[in-house]
């Protein structure tokens, strides 16, 4: 499709998408009737830029199928995801959701050379069954062969790996960094792999580890990019080529933001991307802050595709880091200890990758006029802390007390160790 | 369909069967040759019975893909599941396969009236992602909205039932009796539960837990059954008059047989369940020995199906258990045991449900000879075990390492404290 046909199907499927809004969801009729004005005032793709936002924060709170467009009886799934504060948020797709999402997680894989004689193992943790659910349907679309195996426990992955000779391996960035490491020292016998492909997502990685993994293991890591409130996996993703990644803008909208003033900013500047969904039923977004930061490329791909181009994401706008495939963010960290109270709301995240495996640890500060003296008070609280963190975030935790004031006057709020050069 | 017509066709697709294993599948034409017959020397569903067993070893050792009856290219999925011994066991559905194992769960749900308007909750381990992938097929071929909530913290599950009015809930017996426990101490507010039928499966359970449960949580509790290897659900499942398990006939032959015999027992006698796949183009199998004790109960059920049923499953032939979901045989311990080396192949396995957590502990005798006053180095052995055993199996285990003899002469080699009366 030329860029023009794509402007175009992108025009007639937003005015569809606006008016679904504003009949359907509350939330949206609200934001126009608040502004004055109604869908047919939006005359172009670049008028969109004067309605506000949708945030995180829109679809946590109050009912939690406020941001539905159809009746219950309409949606076929539902996934849970998080908001800031750790609040679930619930996400919904119709059956034509559903088979839109499957294409485009099959384009995904057609993307990066994954055909249908590939047999395909699928390994994320619990709380990305929905990425599993969405690359295990596109990969049965396909045709392949489908190894669903959710168990982190590494070893045994590459056990059924080498057992039913995966070439593919889909997976978290963190998941594939110890199989690396495994193999590093020799504990995986790289002749029984028949791996060649492996598509990663869900968390950053860089390309300096790339280079090392694809050199070592010898296959080629493609980058793929999706959100569970739009399409996991499903927004974009790299081809062969890969320099950056292709956005499925037959059904996604893209802009890129100051994510200060929130201005939109020319292709080629690097800010926040901010999505709107074309074709969604069950719930449908309209210029949704994804927190990710990213520029659009406007250079023609070498792989021929008129599809636009976005970097692999550089960073979040927002204070959250990723840890063995779940984010949390500085906000749920705060609203946990105000809960807790037993501890001050001077902390300090730390994030770390050893062996190929993620850590987090927080230092937090007692309350002032607290009793340091009694070290078996204070193991008790710290063990009690990270209990009651690891059962509402799933994210095992260690805590290191400090005495008041013991993380200083400036200290940074989180410390990314995996970060490389 | 009316007994006759159902014969009648479990004929015409058991001859079909025949043949393809025949042709396609190397073990199943030597077994044929061997005895020197050929499939059309199967004259009626009767004579299947000179015909020798499918066992769980029939499927390990050798090429993972040895039972297949279709090239690789032609499978869509595959999943993989345990031996006796520990050793993966892989399973490959093809697209067609797919198609048939989502209406058995789909019918499994219907005959459990669950219908479109419900909203359903799936909850599984990583353990056994093909039940829970097989009942979200089912579910969205129903038209209801499906929560696919793949955690095994019980209170966050409980949590997403609450907010998003889950009205079926369909898990493992030991989370369900979880849940159970917490709304027992009051930790669950009954009101906020939509909850009305709850699906069980991949662990057996008792009459009377069913009716506690029932009582407290006022919800209908349906029994299913499966087996990885076949279809896991769409097997059997009981209807709402409860008075056994309907087996989907026109997908699957059943016999019961004495386990020690092998000699077919007339309907009503107890014995080990054997299943011939008449549709399964993947890996079809041919009277495979599920190790499960029921019988056939010919009276006709007051739903006023015609579809054969069975008990619900009263125990095992084999020495095996289920915790968590996960099977662990006596075989597959004592192999952990003789590569262990550390320890002597005296051992006992103790399985406990403590408020409604299942935990299983190993007794085992240190060999001969071994210095028993070392306390620091039984705990290192004891430790090392445990970490070894939970690597291996996916099971957290207790050692309980005893001096040599201590199991006494005569000790019962499974202890499970979870039978009630």
């Amino acid at each position: 499709m030329e860029r023009e046909e794509i402007k175009k199907l992108q025009w007639e499927r937003l005015q569809v998408t606006l008016n679904r809004a504003f009949l359907r969801v509350g939330h949206y009729r609200k934001m126009f009737e608040e502004r004055g004005i109604e869908p047919q005032d939006i005359r172009s793709l670049e008028d969109l830029s004067i309605l506000p936002f949708t945030t995180r924060e829109d679809l946590t709170g109050g009912d939690p199928y406020q941001m539905f467009a159809v009746p219950l009886r309409d949606i076929v799934r539902l996934h849970v995801t998080k908001g800031r504060k750790g609040e679930p948020i619930v996400v919904g797709f119709t059956s034509h959701d559903l088979d839109i999402w499957t294409e485009l997680s099959q384009y995904t894989l057609c993307m990066a050379g994954i055909g249908r004689e590939d047999v395909i193992q699928i390994t994320f943790p619990f709380s990305m069954s929905s990425a599993a659910l969405g690359f295990q349907y596109g990969a049965e679309k396909l045709g392949a062969a489908v190894i669903p195996y959710w168990d982190t426990e590494v070893s045994r992955g590459i056990e059924v790996m080498e057992e039913y000779r995966a070439t593919c391996l889909i997976t978290l960035p963190s998941y594939f960094s110890q199989v690396f490491e495994k193999a590093k020292k020799g504990e995986v016998k790289l002749s029984s792999l028949s791996l060649k492909k492996v598509l990663l997502y869900g968390e950053p990685f860089y390309t300096s580890e790339r280079d090392e993994w694809e050199e070592l293991l010898e296959v080629k890591i493609i980058d793929t990019y999706g959100l569970t409130e739009i399409f996991p996996p499903g927004i974009a993703c790299e081809c062969l080529a890969r320099e950056g990644m292709h956005v499925f803008e037959e059904h996604l909208l893209i802009e890129i933001v100051d994510p200060t003033t929130g201005k939109v900013l020319p292709s080629g500047e690097t800010g926040e991307l901010v999505i709107t969904t074309l074709t969604k039923e069950g719930v449908p977004l309209i210029r949704y802050r994804t927190g990710d930061i990213t520029s659009i490329i406007t250079e023609k791909c070498s792989c021929g595709s008129d599809l636009v181009r976005i970097e692999r994401i550089k960073g979040r706008t927002d204070n959250t880091i990723v840890v063995e495939g779940i984010r949390i963010s500085a906000e749920e960290v705060e609203d946990f200890l105000s809960n807790f109270k037993k501890l001050s709301l001077r902390y300090q995240l730390i994030v770390e990758r050893k062996e190929g495996k993620d850590s987090l640890s927080v230092k937090v500060e007692l309350p002032p006029g607290a009793d340091i003296t009694s070290f078996r008070a204070i193991e008790k609280t710290s063990s009690e802390a990270e209990e009651k963190f690891m059962e509402r975030t799933g994210i095992p935790v260690k805590f290191h007390l400090l005495e008041p004031g013991g993380l200083g006057e400036k200290y940074p709020l989180i410390i990314d160790k995996r970060k490389r050069s």
